[in-house]
């Protein structure tokens, strides 16, 4: 990790040298240690940036390029490894900084669990936020296995901290019953299986609010990303992920903060997830930073 | 292969321990000899049981728990390597068996063949069984390269067996000229490419009548299921085949009994096709046992 | 590489042994040594081959079969590692030869830059040519990092050729933003994204001219075509792709020649790419030359 | 993990169904969440099991057979993911257990922190224990980037409770020189780079004694042992490691306890690390319980 | 396959395009149906030939060339899937072409059993045939799960056909006990482990007979052939197994026909054992046919 | 690659952020493009500074850590795809530089072809040098196919340009006839098959001779560095290649520059060829440049 001392590692493509003069930032949280089934996500932000290389700067789907705005690349933060409690500290400290200096986060993951303490952060920012949650799984468990602290709860204890009404979910697919009946009952917005329709109907109703955004590349299917710690078939497609970004980049909702989670290279053999993954940052960048 | 003894071998989530008190029997058919191109469907079964830990209980399609029915694992039938006759005879003296005891036979392959002999058992106890095939090959040789026990011939034998009107296919994309003439010539149904829409066509004709489900996992795009010998670009998605599986499900026919063979671990590099058998396994569980 | 000498090499399944008394011919161009990200296109035209032993002759498609027509496989043509100029004069002289004999050239790659030559060929043959480009890039640089004859700049040459408004390009959804602009200024047709519906618009302008069709595999998603060098997420799906190889066998469209490149084994773990591109190989033969 | 239950997990090839019968119990310590490197030894146990279906049960090396012994297997240890300090603790109630019960306690890892409350355990039934450690890397660390549970600091730990002069290490390649050098002040014994020779120089000043062994798989050259976190060159080969283990059954040291760990199936292509470790077990079995 | 009509496949390099001009003759056996554990080495054949194209014509071991020789490469020979016996005659009639027009055979597996017909055949011309067989396995069972034909049998129908006392096993590291007492009580020789050094002490006593050599690829460590269907750790390294090949080359056996078996491209990611089965290919034509 | 300017890219482990300051330069030539067989090598480089995080910097073989001499990394040297001549041209341009600067080279293949500009460069400082050459193949062709830039031809312009005498072969065990009899009518020192033994009786006789060492990591048997274009059977091991840096590096020999080709990582699926080659450059930096 960097701010201001040198540093060497590598970076996502076309990222700006200056933390100070650039308006996002991108930085890892390589942390898989509570995951259930496959880890190697700790590995997913170095990988995505190594095959950033192979990126045109320009985006077709929006007319913009890369070089329209500054973002600067932090490089992964450094997290304790087996030490799930202080790794969730060190990313909301980090988180902090970046919102303090007023620029846009934009984290890359790790297990999902990273999402909670970044929205945290957010939400201190930005008490009438709403949450956009792309994902193949419910992660709405309050506990896994006697575990608060677990790739399967980020998504509830981010509805218990900002209200469950103001979370909306995309593409489930899998889940507990008591999952789904919780949701239900508190007024959680569920969109089963599909992304691109209901988000369509969701976006108008949240014009003119703060937005994060987090998604797990497993909302994709298996066939467009292999590379995840828990594949699960049935989902969608990478176009039409791309699609919603785009959705979401010319709706009235003001995106104050996003990341991308859980690509585990180790299970990507052709690094299709990877590279996928690196053309979503892309259009994120440019769909919702340059906006 | 189990019933009453003690037995040590990885099983699928959620099986019950007690086959007598069960509904439906999952059984492996380890068996890969006769096929032409890639072997290694053998392991499939023993291998959607493994990943099959991975796997929520509910189905946020079907609103069931895996909870709701009983369904007993008993292992793989074992098999003489390379001795096709004896292993058909086998298989089949195991599904009548299984039948015998009331139960759902739900067998997982294993090479296609392995369809013909427990069709020959299902069709002993409902003569008018009507046999839904969704693949991407007709298997409608009468023999192959003189072999008449091939991978390339268990449809064949089982449209002469109950009547070639009696067989419907579904996502044929591949056989040979004199394959597809004679199952027109013959009466046979036959759905090019496509599975949803023509299902939907059909299944208020078989409405009410006993039906048996055979699923060759190559059915399915290679980028949906890239662990299978024979892979045929032009095929279906995951998504499909779950909403054909739902079809039938809410449809007015009576499955008695299925199978999904041609899982092949082999070349599944990422275990995506593993995974997606052991989603397709339990929506059959609860789509038409629970039914 | 073979003409009439003895011959001691893989063919494409059901390929006739006669040069002379064929149709077509299918020929091999094992050059990746210009490509700027991941190399091993060399090995995609004997890959290719060797898994058509897989194929089934007949089309459910087109409803016809190899042994309908005549092709040679004259093997891959003999190129100098590392020397691309003189690759480049290698595959224009063999495609002339093939062209003198009054047969229907259809070659595989390689990268994308050995279009080139081949449709300078192509054009001295036929001077109101007009070419079909399905492909994920534009491939429309005048130069990469300074060198013409790269794989990003085979289109810009044939453009520079034929004249851009004789080009159409179909599912490109990357390149640089002067690649896009130089098209729209110079009247070229770009289809973004998409390939089916656009091609459905065009071919009835094409009706009755000649016309080459050039083929990158990764104009599939990667989900399909895993095995490329430049994977790019978005893309069509094999069944859209053959679909599009079948409305242009069905249109007024004169097709003179054909290639499909940058078949990739080494990234294709699955061998699902190279089944995939003889299952298109199939389809061209009995599509465009059978027609 | 089962004692009296009804169990359906896979075991070991040939193991005992009764825990009460057996000599020794096989388990499983699925933890990989404090490696700094690559995880993914959390599924080293099971795949050791599932490959010995493949074993001999006869080793001509020590002309025994697995007949002649009882030994149960008792599954993994279920173990909180994420959480290390919980996972030790129960780690270390189960091997008392174990010893309660008067069984030889043979672990599988999972990470080689696995092996401290193993050792722990041992040593409050053996006082006078002494520990035979081969490994690729010293383990010697107080804590690692602050955590002092971690992967890197088991044998550091062990040489705290049991005195350093009570530690062997052999096939050492890989430490810190503060490592290196703390061992050679506390006189603590470190065979660097090689196993058999010095082994064969320790043995005899262990007679007599109780001594407990851990291996950790990547003691092996990687071209013997690539399925594992991390590999460093120079290693031993897996001749050379069955040499050991047979040196050791025919020394008069007294073994009471044992494991293997760090396989991690991920990297282990073509299955080789884990049918390796399969066969390492069963010599285990049969040089040292056996005895 | 093919004898005198045009053929179309990949022939190991340097191959000469006559039959009747050559002195030995190189076959495919592409059988692995009777196998019990991983399927695959129908493919190993294709695989050796195919990747023959990167060897040096040049042994530097034996200083000859393979040009110094000729022979020609037959192809596979056709055998029917899942039909063993069949399968079996169909090879020993092959073989039996070669033996009567005065060659050379040298065959590729395929699984082991595919030796049985040829030296079969070898024995009805050389009457006092011994065979040198290199394996990890005894391969001496009389029968496996009740079939004869079986991978696990085909050095047992040898043994019983020439005499026990005519075959000399090396490099054995797995077999049940029995197989080891069978050999023993019946005067068989078995090398446990090793290969070289005991092949040094055998080989005198064969000087001037006629010698079978069977080489089972799985006699080297899996770190040497991880591609094969049952890989054993503890065995020899592959300059180990040159230097046996260069052995008997100097000897005064006189070497009458041989095969290699078991190669498995499968599970050979980086294709190293394709390409060494290729080079001690090489090795055997120049050292034992070339003789 | 950076000299001066800001730089983001991966750098080796430890190493120094100013040139100046610094005692070697590690730079990566990531040129593939003349070799005849798998190309891939242009990623080697990169992939080594990747896993060398993984390294300790401590080495237990030579006593000395990595923070005990300054190095810095340049990154890769940007040359032209597909373009020998010129790639050759910069190569030596900018190792000019380094030797101008009085820094020892360290350069990272890349095929084998880049150690000739290399090598033309530290020849013009050191009049009197030397070469050691550790490879599996003899690369003394003139030309390959016509192209006197080939991977294949290096060493025979080095033994040119300094003279046959000057060079020292070691572990080569692959060329043609002609390239063996070349090197010995011209004097040049062939060590076949092994390196150890020779290098020890070569060193003396170096004493005191600026020498360059180029390694080719082929040099290594498949079973050590699996993750190479042409991968030859019968190579040494891991720890006899570290044991040869080390005899050099206890010799009375100059080492004043040395380099470490071929390395492809995508044959290298567990990444131990990758992880083995960072410890020997940690070996190379910690024996030569910091002697």
């Amino acid at each position: 990790m960097r701010f201001d001392e040198a540093y060497s590692g590598n970076v996502f493509i076309g990222s700006h040298p200056n933390f100070e003069e650039s308006e996002a930032v991108i930085y890892g949280m390589p942390m898989d240690w509570t995951v259930s089934y496959r880890p190697g996500s700790r590995f997913g932000p170095a990988r995505i940036r190594e095959v950033s290389i192979g990126l045109e700067e320009y985006s077709p789907y929006l007319d913009r390029e890369l070089k329209d705005i500054r973002y600067f690349d932090a490089g992964d933060i450094p997290l304790p490894f087996g030490n799930a409690a202080r790794s969730l500290e060190l990313i909301e400290q980090f988180v902090k900084k970046v919102l303090d200096a007023g620029k846009f986060p934009l984290g890359l993951g790790g297990e999902h669990l990273v999402s909670w303490p970044v929205i945290k952060a957010v939400h201190d920012y930005y008490p009438d936020l709403a949450v956009i949650h792309m994902d193949a799984h419910t992660d709405l468990r309050e506990h896994y296995e006697g575990e608060p602290l677990s790739h399967a709860t980020p998504i509830r204890k981010v509805a218990d901290l900002i209200g469950p009404t103001n979370v909306f979910s995309f593409g489930i697919r899998s889940g507990m019953k008591e999952e789904f009946e919780w949701a239900k009952e508190n007024g959680m917005y569920i969109a089963k299986f599909e992304v691109l329709e209901p988000l369509r109907s969701v976006l108008p109703k949240l014009a003119g609010r703060p937005v994060y955004v987090t998604i797990d590349i497993d909302v994709l299917d298996p066939a467009h990303a292999p590379g995840t710690g828990t594949v699960d078939a049935g989902g969608i497609t990478s176009k039409e992920l791309l699609a919603a970004i785009h959705e979401i980049a010319r709706s009235d909702v003001h995106v104050v903060g996003a990341d991308l989670v859980e690509v585990a290279p180790i299970y990507d053999h052709s690094e299709q997830t990877a590279n996928t993954a690196s053309k979503l940052v892309r259009e994120m960048l440019l769909g919702w930073v340059a906006k």
